[in-house]
Formats: structure tokens, C-alpha cells, sequence
């Protein structure tokens, strides 16, 4: 029997692009929405020329965006508006991400859908929001990451800040927007009414501080970057091995007199500056310089094992490469194949919102250009052959 | 009038701890719905005794937990499981963060659940997920973040890499559960059907990596650090200044030349070395030194007034200290303050997801330990007051 999809039935039109949006609209599509990309004509969505490149495809716009169905629209036309509002009327869900007034000159915005289409669930995605003095500002994940906190708190002390390497605010603001189109959604179902959604950037990165925002209105202290050692315990760091670098974590004492044992010095907790936590904490740097002279003697597979073995927290450092032949990532199904007619089989992280019953089923490849450009206009809005090719020939489409 | 919830009426019974759960918990109270937290007598969530602490209260707990309900409960007693258990009769939704295998030891598994509660839908979150070979590794945000491959990917080129600083793999998956969980709910509202969901860190780490998995797959790549700067893009990047550090983000000639302009060098574009992007990316490290002897002779305040006036993206690194005074983020309502009769009046993080018609309303602090314990024994499971002073004197709340 097929498997259900739990969010068969949800119509979504979809004028996002690049990061943020998609990301939304991917987790949205591979649990069964439909998903409507609406690409302009000829070059379509930024990231179809991002990198990886190959053969002129994009594998930043090919994993984003499977599951999803591809129109292309001049928006800036008058025809390319009025088709745009057919499928506003069609849509339980329009999102968009462009920056804050670009719908309004457009004339989508959320106050004109919802003249043709009352109880629109419409929801935007922006750097700082619509609202506010930083409204207008440029928004990058790089600008969102250093405006919304977390670029201050991530590097050593006594160097640089540092940026997280994937656009991580620009994926985490994603997630965000579809919890709260779900929210609406669910309000919904009950009420019947839709209504608007403002998600920031921003917002979304200085959620996400853990304890900062606290530390500062509790204690009236600014937190600072600690590299990769933890505030609180020690011997708490990313140690140099061997071949990489390893993740170990001992919070109590238990843990780190198990460590010790495995490294063959038992008894350095019965030294008074290792005797506890606090103590250890305050003299972390020496105690790290025995631990790293350890750690590089071995390989990150047999410190693994041997603090496996002891239930002391240990992990490797991956990267992608070792990433995608990794055991538990292929159990878990994160790593999914899609054929492409140009690129072949190409492998792509899986979703990872692992409903049993409705499990995501992320198995279509992403749309080629404008690909279902003429089905959408047949097929929902009814438009006839002689119409159609009326938009191709004044490139409405 | 009262505004509306967007979750009013769902009801959940909360066995999460410390960061992942207790933030999907947090967001969906907020919007309305009944969050029942269940904690340890005498101790509770671990975090009750996290850093910041002020008069025995933790601003940890205190942000996360508001607008929930606590229960105390020893789970390990007889009594205790079945209490649970009524309450989840009560719930629409279980959650949970325990290490796998911990429900199933005692007793309030899925399955056992599903027997008494046949449409439950029960979240687990867990750091590697209830299957595959790293099911039973320890898991702490550190450990996702290098086993997820965010640590690899974040830091210098040729420097050690660096974990992000806030614990943001808990948080990510902890809204990616919220996500999960709503989509469940909306097929249940159409089916009646409920179901397990399994998340994990590691998972929800991979999915998050931006382009570098089809960098590996479809290129053959290994993605690897590039600290601050754009991978085809220059001048990009985090730059001292007379006071901080500052993100300025050009991506193409006309910005370039704008940028430029305002440093009073007009004609660096036609050094053919600056000519091109590509050009300028191969060329950067010079191009930095030259931005940064600019940038370095002013103020972050001076700098944003610059290129903001003329649109080249920059972004002023911002501490919390910072972040606290900001007038976007009182804008956002991202700061709210909460009344605890302890520590007083505290504010912390407000909630990113605007919903406009149902916007989420923290304005409930966090519960003292076992607070609502009574109330709930009572008013849900119409326990006598005979049998909670036995509870009580048994030490089973």
C-alpha cells in the first residue's frame, strides 16, 4: 500500500529562493505538500548557478528544491501578476522571501491576496523583518549571523570571531518559518481563518543564544567566545589526534577518572588542581596539554573505541566526505539518490523529520526551468493552448 | 478582545530535559499550547541548577521553560508510571529526550503509550536517533555539532576548527521536532491517526550543511573551512575596526565600486588584479589588507552609516551586551520580561515565530519546581487529596 503523506493536500505557492525559503519549502514538499516554485524566465532561481557546477547544473539548487514543481513568470508583466493570483486563489500557503516591499511593488503582497483568497496563509521570510529600523538593510546568513549574536561567540578569545561555514541562520530560519505556517495551518483546520507571518532572521539567530541573552540581564555579564572548551567543565575540548581532531567531553568526575584510567595515568585526580570540576576548570590549560599529548599518539578510531568502551563522550570530527560513507547516516536514510536527466544519480542529505506513519519521501528530482510551466496553466488555471503560447511569444512565461 | 492562540488546546506532556526538547516545548507554549513538564523531586531539569545562577534561580531554566506546567514525579516508582500514564491519556502529545532505550526501561514507551493512548503522537529526540550503530553514543551539542560536520566546516583555513559557540545543534533540532510534531498533528486532524516520530542531532546537523554534501557528491570535493569569507566572492569578509569587527559583504563589481568610492580609492576596479570577482577572489588577501587599513581608521557606527547609505551590505558584529540595547530587537518584541518572585523582573529572547492573527504570547514565567503538581493531580487526574498526601509522603512527587 502506498505510504501516506501527512501533508498531502496542502497547496503551496511558492515565490522563495536562494536558502531560507527553499529550505522551508523542501521540508514542506518531501512530507507530501505541494510545492509551486514560481521562477522568473531564463534564469530562474539564483542558486540554478551556484555552486557545485556541473554539465550547467547546480547541486545547491538540485538538493533544495526536489519535490517541488517549476513555472516560470515575469512578475514585473501585467499577465505575469494576474496568472500569479490565479494560483494565490489556488494556494492554501504563499510564501516569499524577497526583501521587505519588493511583493508590495509587485502588487502580491499579503493585503491584495487576501482581497482574492480571504484566508490566505501568507508568510514571509526576510533578514530583520518587516518592521523596524533594519527592515531595509542587505540581509546575507553572514550579516544575519553577526547582527543576530552568534559571530561574536564562536572562535577563540583571542582571535578573530568567526562565521559558521554553512549558512546556518539562513537553514534555521527556514525550519522556523515552516513551524509557524504549521501553527497557521492548524489554527485553521479549527477556525477557518488564515492570516499573516513575519519571520526574521534575526529574530530566529538571537532565539537561538541558549544562555547568552540571560548571562547578560541575570548576571550583567557580556559572554564571550570560549573556542571549543565548555564554561562550566574541563577536561572539556576538540584535542588534536593522530589523523584529526576528536571531541572529548568529561563533565563530573566519574568521567574524567574513566578517562584517565584509559590514558594510564589514574591517578591524576588525586592531584588537588584535578581533585575537582571547578578546580580542574581553573587549571585547563595544563590539564589539556596532557590530554593533547595523548590524544596524538592515537588515531580518532581507537580513541573512539577505547572511550566507547568506558561511556566517556567522544566524537570525531567528520567531514562531508567522511560524512557521506558514514554508517549511521545510511541507517537513518540521510542520504537519498536522485536522477537527473543531464547529471545522473547524484546523492543529497535526506529530511530529517522522521515520522513513522508518514514518513518524508523526498524521491522526485528538483524541476528543470520552468518545467511545469504548461501543466500548472492547463491543468489549475485552465488556460487555453492559444493563451499559452500568447505568454511564451511576450515571454510572460 | 483576548487574542487568539494558534494552539489553544493542544495538550502536551513534556518529559524533555535541558536544551533540545525544553526549546521545541518553549516555542509551541508560547503559541497557545498546554505544556505539562515532568521533573525529578527535589532536583528537576538539570539546567534549574546551569549557569546563569542568581539567588539559587537559573536564567538558563528560566528562559526555556516559561509558559509551562511542572510536575514532579520519580518516574522509577511504581506510582509514579502511572501517573504518567494518565497524564498521557490526557495528552495529544508525548515528548521526550532521554538517551534511547531510558522510556522503554521504564515503561512509557512508545508502544506502551500507544495501548492506552491508541492516536498519541510521541516525539523522541535523541543525539543520533533510536536506530543505527552510534544509537547509544552520548550526545551533547559538541558531539553532534563535529559528528554532524558543522565543526569541520566553521573556523580558519589553517587553524584549528572551532565548535559554534550557543549550543545551536540543540536548538535546531529542537525546532525541527516542533516541525515535525505540527505536520503529524495536521494528519491526524484529517485522519485521526497518530504516530511516533524519532529526531536526531546528527540528522538534523547533516541537513543543515548548505551545498557541501553535493559539493562531495556531485564534484568529488571535500568541502573544507574558509572563516569569514565568501567561497567566489571578494572583498568579503569580518573586519577589525577602530572599535570591533564588521561585516562587509560585496558579491559584485557595482557594489565593489560603491564600496570603493566611499573608501576614497574610486579606481581600484580598474587594477585589473581588482577587475572581475574571480579576480578579486584570487587576488583577496591583498584586497583585505587594503580594505582593512580603511576600516580600521573608523567606527563600526561610522562604517554601517557609509555603505548602508549606499547599500553595500554591512553588518556590525554584535555582543549580547549589545544586542540587549538594540532597537531592532525592541521592535521584534524579541525581548521580553518576565516577573519571578526570586530574581524579579528578567528578560530574555522573545519568540521568532509572528504569526500576526495568534502571535505567541511568553508572558508566563517558567514554573517553580513541581508547581503545578497539585493542581494537576487533582484537576486532570481527580486524585483525592488522601492520595497525594500519600504521593507525597512516599516521595512519588
Amino acid at each position: 500500500m502506498k505510504q501516506q503523506k501527512a501533508l498531502e493536500g496542502l497547496k503551496i505557492l511558492d515565490f522563495t529562493r536562494v536558502y531560507s525559503g527553499p529550505y522551508c519549502t523542501m521540508l514542506l514538499a518531501d512530507l507530501g505538500a505541494e510545492v509551486i516554485k514560481i521562477e522568473a524566465p531564463k534564469k530562474g532561481d539564483d542558486t540554478r548557478m551556484f555552486a557545485p557546477i556541473r554539465q550547467g547544473e547546480s547541486g545547491y539548487f538540485l538538493y533544495l528544491n526536489r519535490c517541488k514543481k517549476s513555472i516560470t513568470l515575469d512578475l514585473k508583466q501585467k499577465k505575469g501578476k494576474e496568472i500569479a493570483k490565479g494560483l494565490s486563489q489556488w494556494a492554501d500557503i504563499v510564501i516569499e522571501n524577497f526583501s521587505p516591499g519588493t511583493m508590495e511593488r509587485l502588487g502580491l503582497d499579503y493585503e491584495t491576496i487576501k482581497k482574492i483568497n480571504p484566508e490566505i496563509i501568507y508568510a514571509s521570510i526576510s533578514g530583520f523583518g518587516q518592521t523596524g529600523p533594519y527592515r531595509n538593510k542587505a540581509a546575507y546568513d553572514a550579516v544575519a549571523q553577526a547582527m543576530g549574536g552568534w559571530t561574536a561567540l564562536t572562535g577563540f578569545p583571542d582571535t578573530t570571531p568567526v562565521r559558521i561555514g554553512p549558512a546556518i541562520s539562513d537553514a534555521a530560519t527556514g525550519v522556523h518559518a515552516m513551524a509557524a505556517i504549521l501553527a497557521a495551518v492548524i489554527y485553521k483546520q479549527k477556525t477557518g481563518k488564515g492570516q499573516y507571518i513575519d519571520i526574521a532572521m534575526m529574530d530566529t539567530v538571537f532565539s537561538m543564544l541558549e544562555n547568552a541573552v540571560p548571562i547578560k540581564t541575570l548576571m550583567n555579564e557580556n559572554p564571550s567566545r570560549i573556542g571549543n572548551s565548555n564554561p562550566s567543565s574541563a577536561p572539556y575540548n576538540l584535542y588534536p589526534t593522530k589523523d584529526s581532531h576528536i571531541v572529548i567531553a568529561t563533565a563530573n568526575d566519574v568521567l574524567f577518572q574513566k578517562l584517565s584510567a584509559v590514558m594510564g595515568q589514574p591517578n591524576l585526580i588525586l592531584q588537588e588542581r584535578f581533585s575537582t570540576n571547578p578546580n580542574r576548570k581553573a587549571h585547563e590549560k595544563e590539564l589539556n596539554q596532557i590530554i593533547e599529548s595523548w590524544t596524538r599518539q592515537h588515531t580518532n578510531e581507537e580513541i573512539e573505541q577505547m572511550l566507547d568502551a568506558v561511556k566517556v563522550p567522544v566524537a570525531s570530527l567528520k567531514t562531508v566526505a567522511q560524512l557521506v560513507d558514514d554508517p549511521q547516516i545510511a541507517n537513518r536514510n540521510m542520504l537519498i539518490t536522485l536522477e537527473h536527466p543531464v547529471v545522473g544519480n547524484v546523492q543529497f542529505p535526506g529530511n530529517p523529520l522522521k515520522l513513522q506513519q508518514t514518513p518524508p519521501q523526498p524521491n522526485q528530482r528538483a524541476p528543470l526551468l520552468g518545467e511545469h510551466t504548461d501543466e500548472i496553466l492547463k491543468n489549475i488555471l485552465h488556460y487555453s493552448h492559444e493563451e499559452i503560447q500568447h505568454f511564451k511569444k511576450n515571454q510572460i512565461i
